[in-house]
């Protein structure tokens, strides 16, 4: 693997220095931040994730705040999702796309006020896609990056290791759903949501000097719980089917090809950004679609470059973006774009590895683990 | 230092696998794209550099390419710097700025017709910025990311090595000037450019499967040269006063506090966005600026966050924001934005550095290396 140059410009979050003391073994870079992807291995981290629970530093999901008496309209604009009928404190993943339907981000969306929002981005400048748009239509919003640091609590154990730091009423919040907790005295928005299948919170931190008393919080109370550090795990990821933008879907997919098309409501969003280009597909169905991949024979590598898909006939059948081994499934998965004539669930194809050439078969996201 | 996990979301190179089998030793990210940072080692590199010649795999330079009847007036909208005077085949350093004025990126602008533009981005999403505003403005422009993949030529024998793959006729060139070149058949853009101060050039190939050929053919005809892969050098930049988007400069700054005030023409550059911002900055000056520091003492580490700037009275002076140490210089090197009160050229004050506080001068850009 090769090393990381930290400077500056890969900028470090109110956890880096906890982070580093745990001896943290690898980040990759999101949001121009941090993102730790390797605490022990990828395969103890996941085993662990499942188990119990851990503590993300995942502040590379920065907030961009849209406040003002147009901040509901130009959120609109950005999404051919239908807005009208959100509700205060309730979270939305909204997919972004260009003028042609391009996957610009796919955050989740989280209405503050009527006229504020915070955007939790993935790994694209939402803020200058946002500014150019409101500096276009002359909106009258104020768009900023506030300086909020995500603090995640993921795994089975999360509901009991929240209960202890913020009290029971934690338990109470639902899915997508979120709360102004205490700590400390401040008031901190805690929401029912996390980048893992195995159940959790992220905890908006607004005042950073609270970042290293909560992250030490979390680990006194989890001591009991087998608490540990921990960041988005490829492995459990790709079997709960979470996809990654810039990895599972670009600029090159619309939503549908994401299997996002529950969260377009072309019909309703009038005058959003790319609904006219998204018209027909929402009618007529993409022409590929995001897949899972069985792929047969010994443990893969990473997925650095998209390996293509092929045919029994030699045709092109679309391509695997993310792959890993899974130690529940004992099979190699991965996620990929296939193209409508293979996508049929049991489908056979061919998956080019660094490898070699592997069998593989077409199947549904999530993955079923026992 | 940390591991780098790599994935298909940090986009690899049509050069990645050639600088693999060189054995590059770190990257940064930069633009979701892998940048070489070390290929021996940093001060090796930075001796290597500026006695030989070095090929950069500067990929992740993307351009963005805007096209159509509005294009020139889409690019002068984002920067104010004058471009009615720009002529064809010629590189503009162009601030861009928000409408506050503040630094959203510092790209090179090659005018390759007049309705043809690329812009050779730093660090940030220009793409969104530039769509965003083509979208609110109804410009008839087309925004694009073409697969260019640039391969920098960097060091003292770079004329007598790209004379060799390109011919005679590259020595013709001048400086922030471009030419249409042949390799193998192919016309390729070449320009008189690079990040760092030791001359040389920048290759915009078009077509990926000429990347390994070329990169070979640079190789083998600079085997005499000794030639080496390198990548930007942190220490040759910092003495060479080339700022990093990200590291010295961001959205806080204005591109006057950046030392960029001679590329704003905010008299002639009416309805470019953020000149009305910066109209009482250009009569006024900034009330900081950026300057080089000596920083007394054993050899710094790198620098991450930010290093406080002091006065002897203990008022707040400024911050550094990249250091090193020169081997050329022996001392300590910074580059760093520094309150008016303290700007003078000589100036005492104390430097917050990870190994403790350090006294340090303020000085001119670029250092003076004998």
């Amino acid at each position: 693997m090769a090393q990381l140059s930290i400077s500056r410009r890969l900028r470090g979050t109110p956890y880096t220095n906890r982070l580093e003391a745990a001896g943290v073994k690898a980040y990759t870079v999101y949001n121009h931040m941090l993102l730790p992807t390797v605490i022990d291995d990828v395969e103890f981290d996941y085993h662990h994730l499942k188990k119990h629970v851990q503590v993300w530093d995942v502040s590379c999901e920065r907030q961009i705040e849209v406040r003002g008496p147009d901040a509901e309209k130009l959120v609109q604009l950005m999404t051919p999702r239908d807005l009208s009928k959100a509700q205060i404190d309730q979270c939305f993943y909204i997919p972004i796309v260009d003028e042609s339907g391009g996957m610009l981000n796919d955050p989740v969306a989280i209405k503050l006020a009527d006229d504020r929002f915070w955007i939790s981005i993935a790994d694209s400048d939402v803020m200058l896609w946002a500014k150019g748009l409101a500096y276009g239509f002359r909106h009258e919003v104020a768009i900023t990056e506030p300086d909020v640091n995500i603090l995640g609590v993921q795994g089975p154990k999360s509901d009991d290791l929240m209960a202890r730091v913020f009290g029971e009423q934690v338990r109470t919040i639902r899915f997508f759903r979120g709360a102004w907790l205490y700590f400390e005295g401040q008031s901190i928005y805690v929401a029912r949501s996390g980048y893992s299948k195995q159940g959790g919170f992220e905890i908006y931190l607004e005042d950073r000097t609270l970042a290293e008393p909560l992250w030490d919080a979390l680990f006194a109370e989890g001591a009991g719980m087998q608490v540990r550090p921990g960041g988005p795990n490829l492995i459990e990821r790709i079997e709960g089917g979470l996809l990654s933008y810039g990895n599972d879907m670009t600029r090159e997919n619309t939503p549908f090809e994401c299997g996002l098309g529950r969260f377009c409501d072309v019909e309703a969003s009038i005058g959003s950004v790319g609904r006219n280009a998204l018209m027909r597909e929402a009618q007529n169905g993409p022409v590929r679609v995001v897949r899972g991949l069985n792929i047969e024979g010994e443990p893969v590598p990473g997925c650095r470059d998209p390996w293509p898909v092929t045919a029994d006939n030699g045709e092109w059948a679309g391509q695997v973006t993310s792959a890993a081994f899974s130690p529940d499934l004992q099979t190699n998965i991965g996620i990929g774009m296939i193209e409508r004539d293979y996508w049929q669930i049991g489908q056979s194809v061919w998956v080019e590895t660094p490898a070699g050439a592997r069998r593989a078969t077409v199947g549904d996201l999530p993955f079923t683990v026992p």
